[in-house]
């Protein structure tokens, strides 16, 4: 059941593209520098979205979460580095982030159930 | 020349020792738990303390981007992955990032100054 | 169709009632100072509703966005003035904005379609 | 009537074991010194959920201001002295934290309907 | 020795005048809305500039960590009551907020070696 | 007599000199459209700049401020036009935004004194 994830990126998918309709060339050119800044270099794909997924954790923002935990899966983190960069979060961020980690801690489960990854 | 370097340490030596002193139960076993949350585990203690980098630069806190970067340099990390670790930083936190990547961008030279690490 | 906007408004109107009700004197002056912080002064009220929009824009809350969009309809924005001073939020509250971004543009149209504004 | 609270109550039991489940040491030991943080000590327990309150209102999460205000139940807060604690979280955080006063709000009367707390 | 107690105390204090000075109905009203809020009411005075500390603290103003420490003074905390404060503070915050405990630590010698307060 | 104004300015050049000395490509596209943010276009450059000022000051970042309020000079905005923006901050913000508000009137008279603007 990925119910929560599939309407997450259905509505994301629908409103990024109203976005690049608006046709702004400063808003489409951060949208570009967004996906170029998790790709291969120095840094692996996998630890920059980690590094993403941490960032989007202690910033408090769940969509952000979502993103990052869907891309990481490509890199195929086990569940426990997942937690450990969870913890992370938790730690530098406080309890006030244990709201967002219950949310985590949900798309893990509801990716692997839907996609195994 | 590391001049802000020591005298941030120095500092940080100092309070820490009179924040221990104080023999608080709940703040002894936060700090304990801070420092076990960098170490190898099932990711490696160098990916951590990127994720702490990273973190620390998006709540954008000086302090926190020196403490970690001086940690990374155990892990020896090349000036390219750090510049790489701090895109994402500033990626997702937006220009309200740029003094603390000044910030960052000095402490990488004064620390490869002064320890060569 | 304007039904998120609407039961934002309804939503919004019935607790600032309850708010109001309790009576508490610095909470009522400081809503009358919030009213009173976009008149016209100095600054057109149509700017100042602008500065509003990017504040709640970086500060990461869509309740704020649509309250100041909703106030800005009455300046008369066109579309790509919005999406220039969203643009300045982007930049400077970086990717963690983006999903507001997403419902910022959302309540444009929304806007739009009900009020024509 | 108190829906909202339940679910949030049954949500946040059931993704907290499911986080404890994860038998991550750092996550456990972290959840135990949030519990400890508010017990009855120097300050009372009463005390330190209305610093809890503040602080969750000031930061803006809602499910935070949620937990500690159920936790302030216990304490016998007054409806008088919550709103005055909501005060100071009101013009320390300013306007933006206005949509989590109507929340904060609705909660202090679902609670008060379901629990007579 | 207090110097740095001193200096912040002589610039807030020219600073608020220069403040004032400008004459903006707003902000002169906002000051008096923030003076009135730590005022005896349905909660005690100590109590608020309590929730005035702790909210400082989780949003990492040094400056205002200090000014509520100084009125906290009068309030006569213990220093076991001030750091139980902080812990909570700390819990609700993370790691993040750690400079701010030394911050806040030195602030509270600094004022018992100054005022005995 | 503005030194804190050429010293921000001077720090400011040399590390983003070293920075873009780094070569990085993502960071040197960012720092690219963050100038272009702040060009005319459907908005004035000047009500952009007020933008990032009170953007600036919400997020309560004092060389983000200085940066603003240097270029809103050449918009040639008001002290009154100035203060209106910087109470929208404070409404929005909160007294938390209050050490931000002291250093911008603080930079506000430094640039008169200096350049008059």
């Amino acid at each position: 059941m990925g119910t929560r994830l599939d309407e997450f990126e259905a509505y994301r998918q629908r409103m990024n593209e109203r976005i690049m309709a608006a046709d702004h060339l400063g808003i489409k050119r951060f949208f570009n520098l967004d996906t170029k800044a998790y790709e291969d270099g120095a840094l692996s794909a996998g630890t920059k979205e980690l590094l993403g997924l941490v960032a989007s954790a202690v910033l408090r923002c769940n969509d952000c979460i979502d993103y990052h935990r869907i891309q990481c899966a490509e890199a195929g983190f086990s569940d426990e580095e997942l937690y450990e960069a969870l913890n992370v979060a938790l730690v530098v961020g406080g309890s006030i982030v244990i709201p967002h980690l219950r949310h985590a801690f949900e798309t893990i489960d509801l990716l692997r159930e839907r996609d195994g990854g």
